[in-house]
């Protein structure tokens, strides 16, 4: 059995990736670690877990012993000293924060504020989005997860880029996210009366998701891309849609439904719709699935592409599991086949 | 004293439309019609105004007696036949559905199907939006109350349009609804549990409202224009948010900014909002209330304009109202000053 | 026009006052306090009210200053300095808060923790249930308004106790309340991804509004009444619907029906419904309405009572605007004939 | 591999049982039937289940066919005959509806409106509810699976009856379950609109569910009980929470507490809380459990108990599923050991 280890677990991520190594067959739970709560037992703070993870958290100090893997879900600028001791251990270091997603570290200054430290690491680092750039997570020892609204965006338009069914020029990228993704901290925006009956963007034209969603559109198409991306917050729990405005390229719908089945056969994991469906994050929540819909504005000329993840899964914890599973040669999908529940 | 009647009083916009006459201190309502609660009283059918509007409902053939002016609220293709009754018995006539606000009949056809039988009344049909094309409102005899996405997004553009802020090619309408939108008559789609923590498109690039949209912002423009609209349904009760992008002309933020408030400067229903703040529908519910954010995506060059409306008042009812204070001389706020719940 | 002014206006209650009084014919705001946002305009703090209200909040020494009657919001124990000003100046006082809503100081030293220090002020407080204990409130000068759960079951059960129709030994009462019940603090229960989707009982019988339950109960029935009080957080903003099962006393349940409409005859905020209809909190919504169902249990010999309130207008601000009408000799109704959306 | 079949597999507990059934690893689904849908496949009904069930839906005269067990779920009247087709073909029947859940057939005829037509099925019928009842169950030919409100308040009440913590006379049963409980079928109340922000009892002190109900507590205790029962609905999608209140015998709160531990003792899916904390149907959602809460209203003389399910699992598909496992002589909690989400 490999041992998993969790740092923050009492976050969101953190909870979740319980929940679903719990029910891991090839994974047992070691060190669960959390400044706020050290000494509690999880289950004092998410008493849906009591019976399941009654696991007492421990502090940062013991998190990588007797431990094979470890998630680390931190603010942005304090994973490197995590990963330096990983690192060192021979302990798989799989990062669901920022700290090692962009490869380009003047992105990461520009929008995170501060430089890399340790620049070794970075030389190691795997993006750690399997369907699309797969090839280095087996055996990688640094694995950057990616950000939630990248995970949906990059797999929404990767067969449009790669096939050049869309342009490059002027997407635009209207989010919609479940309030889990503000995380467990309290704020008024997050306050049930203010969020309930509520909806607006956020952080529009600047949250830092953008120089992911970039890097990866980047790496699609072979081209710089510049995009426009709004969030926006939904008054639900869980859940992310992405509606994609790209320039049609000119291919007829089906042709390019066509090649989207083609490009994601043999990725459990992503599943194309059929023409005439949309794309709805109530048919993912709970899963590591990614429904993705196909639509032609055939008048002013967009391809428009609608993708649906749950946030908490594919979006952090689930594809942080899946990321696991390549690095250490475990089946891809191994703990990962939860049914979405279909209410 | 006004004496109103409402044609379609069980619908959603016809109770609205009740909740805000009781209130309007210059009218008095007569007559309420349904088609399928005749003779019931109305606050059989919500009783939420139990006390209030205790008024027995009547057929077809007697709404438009003892009345000044006729609200009616049918399926589009059915308002012609009571609009000719009206304009014969000197009735204001405002309809909120679909079949008086597009001027070129090609669009009727091509959208709703069917052609303008009696043209008459087309050739002086005015389209009721007072903020922007309010001058042939006062005196007129058959006024088509905009569509709810309509007033978001017209409201929404019109100074960048009228002052070339933004440009016209390639606009780009993320719109999103709450579920009154949708009507009272029953789906699956609106099935509460299908309906709640669910999130998803509809109509993609092929709603109703894109050629109302087009034709607004063609006048305003001075352009033929195209958009890409797509509609969400939100899991909410009331109000849109439109998410607009434009091409970004080059003005400095601050300077589209001080265009609005001047274009806007004196018209109650809009508030622009400082920079730095987003538009959230939660801010209009009940009210007729139209919030605008600006905002400047400068790496990718678009201007995203905000536009947050209640659907069912400034949206439908309430800006049926507007256009009967106007029509009829009244003062352009009466009985509209209702503050919306902060919470 | 009276001059009212509000200590705590960035609060729930406050705000919900700003709302309603805005709209009142006799009444202008004068001084709005807040201890957090001294010196922001309220509109900043709740943007909902831009250009409605942009008042700027001042400290509590001047919120007493071109006042006729304050409306005071302050956490239990803070009440009588202002009251004691208050008295003093000729300004009349009503509190949203429950330090003049026990009549006997053991209730409120046993409930509340402390004594109370000005016992004169208490001498002349006058508990401000107009339908119920109206007599006092004419002239009154400090006025004790009642606490929302307090409210909503003395309504239901007064005809029932009053007249006899129901037992007084072993009644429970199983009230449910929106979130605005909670205010405006952040609390990880009413963080929105944990109050969402979620249901359950809070401070099972140990809230403190039991001993004014009891209170009102022992004056209806003029016995000492100990009743069973659960109350429970429902994931939507506003209302309460309290359940009330007290034995039944033989009754047709036809006759009390007949004796709830005729106690209520002429208390235009409460309503009693037909019976076989179940009162919702839906229909009250930002409403000054109660609204009151009864059901009967023959098998068990219960008498079921079901009452609905807006938690913040019936069990808050709207009932404060009541008490100050009648306190000044205004009509009862002044300012508060809002109707609530059916929808 | 066990295979089994589900008669109404695209109701909402249908669907459950779907979902559970997929991973469940000594079993594989066979037929699936739909009176609505048959011909199409179940994903095209439920999206949720693309890829996972496509199964192609069949109508009610092959959903036998090769099949160990046939999960049932049908409006009551109509099991009879199904039941009867599987018993005579050794096929095992459990029945989610209401069919075979009375011993009584008088309370049948009472509160179903028809008297049992083949009586024979009747008397082999076993009521599922294992953890009080479980006895019977292995080897058992027809199942009737336990209503969702009698699950909550059976497992909430039975240490109290069983050992005399709690009287049996006036005991009040306060129910709150979610949306999903009403099934699949369009009604006004669950129109997204009129249900949202909405909180209402229904079918007071004349549901179904009260003579089941007093059966089991009739079992449990000994005696004849009759129940005050009142169900409410929540604007929420799933789980119960029924608050009940019974006479309290006069035991320590942390007696009662240690037996409820003992008699649940080994009984995995039922968690009895530390003292201090309430039961919350959020912490129990998608799984399993019923969670107990345990409270004292010592002034009133009340054991307060608070019990919460997941009405489409505990209350339906899982315990069907974990009746099937006794049954056929599988680990009792195969299958159905899914983590709640946490949030």
């Amino acid at each position: 059995m490999i041992r998993a280890s969790i740092m923050g677990a009492t976050g969101y991520a953190g909870v979740e990736l319980v929940r679903l190594l719990t029910a891991h067959p090839e994974v047992r739970l070691s060190r669960l670690s959390s400044v706020s709560f050290e000494g509690k037992a999880l289950s004092e703070v998410y008493p849906a877990l009591r019976g399941i993870c009654d696991t007492v958290l421990v502090g940062e100090e013991d998190v990588t012993e007797e431990t094979d893997v470890l998630f680390c879900s931190l603010p942005a600028g304090h994973a490197e000293k995590m990963a330096r001791r990983c690192v060192d251990k021979g302990v798989l270091f799989i990062d669901l924060g920022a700290d090692f997603r962009l490869d380009d570290e003047a992105d990461y200054i520009e929008w995170y504020g501060g430089a890399y430290q340790d620049k070794e690491l970075h030389a190691v680092q795997v993006y750690g989005l399997p369907e699309l750039f797969g090839e280095r997570i087996p055996g990688a020892k640094i694995i950057g997860n990616p950000g939630c609204y990248p995970t949906s965006v990059a797999l929404g338009l990767a067969p449009a880029l790669r096939e050049g069914l869309a342009g490059t020029q002027g997407i635009v990228i209207d989010s919609k996210s479940g309030v889990t993704g503000a995380g467990r901290g309290l704020t008024q925006t997050t306050h049930f009366p203010d969020c309930n009956e509520a909806f607006s963007p956020y952080k529009i034209a600047c949250h830092r998701h953008t120089p992911e969603i970039e890097q990866s559109l980047g790496r699609l198409s072979g081209k710089e891309v510049r995009v426009t991306f709004v969030p926006h917050l939904l008054p639900l729990n869980r859940g992310i849609v992405s509606t994609i405005y790209a320039p049609w390229a000119g291919a007829p719908l089906e042709e390019i439904h066509a090649r989207y089945w083609a490009f994601y056969q043999g990725k459990t994991f992503v599943r194309v719709l059929p023409l005439g469906e949309a794309a709805n994050l109530k048919n993912v929540r709970c899963s590591n699935y990614c429904d993705i819909s196909l639509h032609l504005d055939r008048r002013a000329g967009k391809l428009i592409i609608v993708s649906a993840i749950d946030n908490m899964v594919k979006g952090a914890a689930g594809q942080a599991i899946q990321n696991m599973n390549l690095a250490l040669g475990l089946p891809e999908t191994a703990g990962l086949m939860m049914v979405p529940p279909a209410i």
